[in-house]
């Protein structure tokens, strides 16, 4: 019979990868790591979780205690839990990604914390496994950006067809044809035109465009039409 | 200054929640709880994470020890850590989906093991949050089955479209219309004909079919052709 007494226990923590777009470059916000092993080193944000805690609850609180931020869209990543990941213990490391549009919290993050935004591309090397968990969250942003309207959590309300293609850009990390993006996300019909526009790229102006959430959803079904829902 | 050693320690462990399919109905894999609390209630196959292994590796040899079964489709789904999940001491618990054509496995399962098939839809109430997973599972595999093809993962080699229809339905938890799905599946172009025909179902017998991989990736594209690559 397994006993619970004598199985062994380890630490558990989360982590944060947290993804930014600021109208021109996708970014990740990263800490100087506070305790030893690597003290000092650039690393994700994470912590342990607390005894009354749930993983969730943990993510949302080292969030908010490193940059201010409530209610930004975080999603579990995956468990992290090789046996060495961590060279003093063995702690087990819940990935978690955020999206957050940089502009709305500009003023914030710059005076009160110590988070720091780079670009994707070029960013510091990251401790232990952090390194992986980007390469991870990226993929799986990628992955879901195809199917779930999440790429615009990282835009403002109003967008203009250039930012959304830049943003398109740098989570694909490639080259896309403007004109093909411009032509193929308006055949889609899940963007809605208003009578506003930005002056400030080109002298000619870009419109602006909000998200229609709901037929973003319907025609993200009508890409695998066998199945009468698709949910989750 | 944060201290490794004054943070608290818990129990992590696997539960896999396994799905099969015998070419008329959705099942899932269930053992009767081998330990205190809840013993011998009806459970998903689970165990504690041992010190040398990552979870990956614990919910591998879970899934041997209750069913002999290597190399089967193996998916974390996600950590519950809910604090009162386990009413003896604070576990937390990575789910995992196995998925498993049944017939491929019938002799085995049988004869060595406990564990037992259910009907997805009638299946016994089960300890803990495990009912929870079961839901949370059933929808990751009608999300992931729509853009990857993970469903063939259930179905022998060679199959046929009736075959295929029922997993759909049955995945998807809803009817489909027959001769819509027949026509959408063909016109997609992911299924390759062969010459033989399964005769036990009716008397006109209908052809096998096997799955075309490569095209199902590129089809899979096709469906959000906004991007250029969909990965992972």
């Amino acid at each position: 019979m397994i006993e619970y007494s004598e199985q062994p226990h380890y630490l558990v923590a989360v982590d944060c990868i947290v993804f930014g777009f600021d109208g021109e470059h996708l970014k990740i916000l990263l800490v100087k790591r506070a305790l030893e092993p690597e003290i000092n080193k650039w690393s994700l944000m994470g912590g342990f979780i607390g005894k009354e805690e749930s993983p969730d609850d943990a993510a949302n609180r080292v969030l908010k205690k490193n940059t201010g931020l409530e209610g930004v869209y975080l999603e579990q990543l995956q468990i992290y839990g090789s046996p060495d990941r961590d060279p003093i213990e063995r702690t087990l490391s819940v990935g978690y990604f955020a999206l957050i549009d940089i502009h709305k919290y500009k003023n914030q993050l710059n005076h009160d914390f110590e988070a720091k935004w780079f670009l994707i591309n070029d960013r510091p090397n990251l401790i232990f496994d952090h390194n992986q968990m980007v390469a991870d969250a990226r993929k799986k942003l990628k992955y879901k950006a195809a199917i779930h309207p999440i790429l615009f959590e990282m835009l403002p309300k109003k967008f203009t067809i250039p930012q959304l293609h830049t943003l398109f850009e740098e989570v694909n990390d490639t080259k896309i044809d403007t004109r093909n993006f411009s032509r193929k996300i308006n055949s889609i019909g899940i963007l809605e035109k208003l009578e506003e526009k930005d002056r400030l790229g080109s002298k000619k102006g870009a419109y602006y465009f909000k998200l229609d959430r709901k037929n973003y959803i319907e025609k993200a079904q009508k890409f695998m039409n066998l199945l009468p829902k698709l949910n989750g």
